[in-house]
């Protein structure tokens, strides 16, 4: 027996659906393909803002804020750009309403319509054109925390929305070398939150040429795979390059006083990046959680039966007392069943569930449940608030390694030739295949066949030579291989 | 001389545009109506951000995140509400561009037009409705930071801007009661933090009748004088009853079975605040900052003249080690003019402005400016480490000071006719007049000759008889009339 109706090896994705509505991360909308994220949710999203944004101003970035709102005559200054993105952008035509037999319409049309931000380089770097003069502005590091929109028809609560958070960093500099050390900087960055703080399993690499950003020069990835053996793309860094800098036109006075274009980047992470977390960590139980961005390292659950309620939640605030303070603890005082309670803590995924009653009150113990195992323990309190620290190392050391676990066994190197690769992706269980790829290709269409993509080339490359599985040019290059979200 | 270009007598609208742009807050963009909230403007409402969302979180509230995409026809639920916002609303009609004769064009036409966000009840409410189902889901307490539209066609910046930052609060209860209370509460809350945290001169109090946020039954609100004796309404707080939740449908079990519409409550506080922070306290040298607010207590400018850089900058080093954490520093190390770094920062408002030569290293002092009154002193670093908390809080009193005492210079009590009131407005120095006004009034049409308006009725009544300044009705009713932003 599970905590939730349908298991992940019966039906992967009514599973993950499960996941997020148990667990009341987030909902669908009145507004088709948009998602109202609950608190529960958002509180994790909150948490992993404060982490990155730590980490972003360390390295010297600074927030702002630019309009969401796009004029699409700026939009026409960069063709492959707009290329990616004219058939998901929502655009805004008029700027008023008025009721007409009982229904309201849109009246006063705009003479340029403005489209509503699906990614900001050209109008943050319309700004940035005018901030720029000499080499001495740079670098110029800016983030931006905001909503962005990418119509899409089919929606998955967190993967795929019309509308999204996310936050997406931005910067000038004077030359290719520097541009490129800050693509891999925040890349970097991505890799450790992604890995490190959420112990996801992932794998960095470059975007193949026909799969990058629209108008980069190169992309960087990190591509994690879930549960399932399927991989999400779930942070990129862009080089420029100066194709966005000859577009808004930022010129810069060099050091031998001539004007020059600049060097560009920028790099985000979205809201997406909840969706990974829950595909790689939940079990048929619910939601599991790494510590840093969890709301709650623990839950207290008073269990009050006849008139010790006054006692026992007393008991439960020195247990929270007693806690250190970069624990988060949560006391449900709420009048509902424990037991339920407990169940529903489980599928929210909180670290360690604490069931506190008379006895554990008479006894000064606490009795808790781990989230991981749904091992029941009993301690005394003084010896729980010294473990506890430990006890929350440990939950995270086990998410890691557990994911690892099962991310390592779905990666395959065995792969030499289409005909293999087309057996193993026709299969059921899916996974990560590393095998040879020629960069140089455009035309990847062969795999469409079975749904898989080139996910990247990883930084780590065997340096053997071998066949390209889809041309049987010999080539250096090993690719990931993957179906994806 | 002054740092800056124009004066505050001689031209107080220019004079904000220019403390704006010299202190880098913000500037315009590309898209008619949107600005672009630079780092250093950024920083400040980040800093607000924080102390508010911390107070919000202590009482209870939690934060989510509702789309920003509203359909039409679930606007046309509230017909007061909709009256309000149809005439400035920005609205989505297609999902697509594509190019015609080199031109981007909009395609793919919605089925419902959506309407971006111009504030979020009822999409909030439509998520709300489906999560209360009895009176032991409340009260249900809501927060939202986002981006919001109101197209303005006359804009100024932080002011009045299409796109705007800011936060909504939308809370269900189960009593009309414990609503109020939340209202008042809210209402208190931005009272603290307006004339509190930001050292601002306000007077809270209610809306008059005709001037409520459309839908809601009570508004609160805190009226801010500028230096110019304007108002500024600065944060408001609505009780609305349950127009809403009989638009959308909030209704719950109550403790006697039955079904009922719950009471909600939605409360608001802007970006716009940076502006009436600006106009509150700045001078003709450019911006002054609360210390609360401020991205740093002080900067320290580095002199360097010949080869003694790298003793001074770990002098520097030295000075930022020596001082307690909770004091935000900064070194400006660029290599540009010590003396434009220093009237950068006195335009920028920082409190406290070191400039750090061969004299000060060599003899372990400091020489400060204090922006307020642009004194210099010099001291030795052991006694500025000690007193910097002190000198900080010795900044804030300042400012609350020469704020309050500005501000209530300019309120007038012995208006007691409308030809007297005339005659106040039509003079060049403006204020707030308190004076009687008949409530239930609804037409206020003979102050829009000198462009005044009821601003509130304070809270603080002075409980005297009198004749209402528009109509001569008998009323104890004070209100606080005023030109306004």
């Amino acid at each position: 027996m599970h905590a939730l109706s349908v298991t992940r090896a019966k039906n992967f994705s009514a599973w993950y659906q499960e996941v997020v509505t148990m667990a009341e991360l987030a909902e669908n909308s009145v507004v088709k393909g948009c998602m109202v994220i609950k608190p529960y949710g958002f509180a994790i999203w909150e948490r992993m803002q404060r982490i990155l944004d730590d980490k972003f101003k360390e390295l010297g970035h600074v927030n702002a804020y630019f309009p969401m709102f796009i004029p699409l005559d700026l939009f026409e200054r960069e063709a492959e750009h707009v290329a990616g993105f004219a058939k998901e952008m929502a655009v805004v035509t008029h700027r008023k309403v008025e009721s007409k037999n009982g229904k309201l319409v849109p009246t006063s049309p705009l003479e340029t319509p403005l489209a509503v931000r699906p990614t900001s380089e050209l109008i943050i770097g319309d700004s940035m054109a005018k901030w720029v003069k000499s080499y001495r502005d740079l670098p110029l590091l800016i983030n931006q925390w905001c909503n962005v929109v990418r119509w899409e028809m089919r929606t998955r609560m967190f993967l795929r929305t019309t509308e999204f958070l996310w936050q997406e960093g931005h910067t000038v500099h004077e030359t290719e070398a520097e541009a490129r050390e800050e693509t891999i900087r925040m890349h970097e960055v991505y890799k450790w939150f992604i890995c490190d703080v959420l112990k996801m399993f992932g794998i960095a690499g470059q975007k193949p040429e026909y799969d990058k950003f629209a108008g980069a020069v190169d992309t960087y990835t990190v591509e994690s795979m879930m549960q399932d053996g399927k991989a999400l793309q779930s942070a990129t860094s862009h080089y420029l390059g100066q194709n966005f800098s000859k577009a808004v036109n930022i010129q810069f006075q060099g050091r031998d006083g001539n004007l020059r274009y600049a060097h560009t980047t920028s790099w985000g992470l979205s809201t997406r990046i909840i969706g990974g977390l829950i595909m790689s960590h939940s079990d048929d139980d619910g939601l599991n959680l790494p510590s840093e961005v969890a709301p709650y390292h623990f839950v207290i659950i008073p269990i009050i039966k006849g008139d010790d309620k006054g006692e026992i939640l007393e008991y439960c605030e020195k247990i929270r007392r007693l806690t250190p303070n970069s624990v988060r603890v949560f006391i449900d005082k709420k009048e509902t069943s424990p037991q339920n309670k407990k169940w529903d803590y489980i599928r929210k995924g909180v670290p360690f569930i604490l069931e506190i009653g008379v006895k554990e009150t008479s006894e000064e113990r606490v009795y808790f449940t781990k989230r991981l195992t749904l091992e029941g323990t009993s301690m005394p309190l003084a010896e729980f608030g010294n473990k506890i620290t430990e006890l929350i190392r440990r939950h995270d050391e086990i998410l890691k390694e557990r994911c690892e676990e099962t991310s390592r066994k779905k990666i395959n190197r065995s792969v030499k030739t289409f005909a293999e690769m087309k057996e193993f992706f026709s299969k059921n269980e899916n996974g990560f295949v590393i095998a040879k790829f020629d960069e140089n290709l455009r035309d990847t269409e062969a795999l469409d066949e079975f749904a898989v993509t080139v996910r990247c080339i990883p930084t780590e490359q065997s340096g053997t030579m071998g066949k390209c599985i889809l041309t049987g040019t010999d080539t250096k290059t090993d690719a990931v291989f993957a179906k994806s979200y």
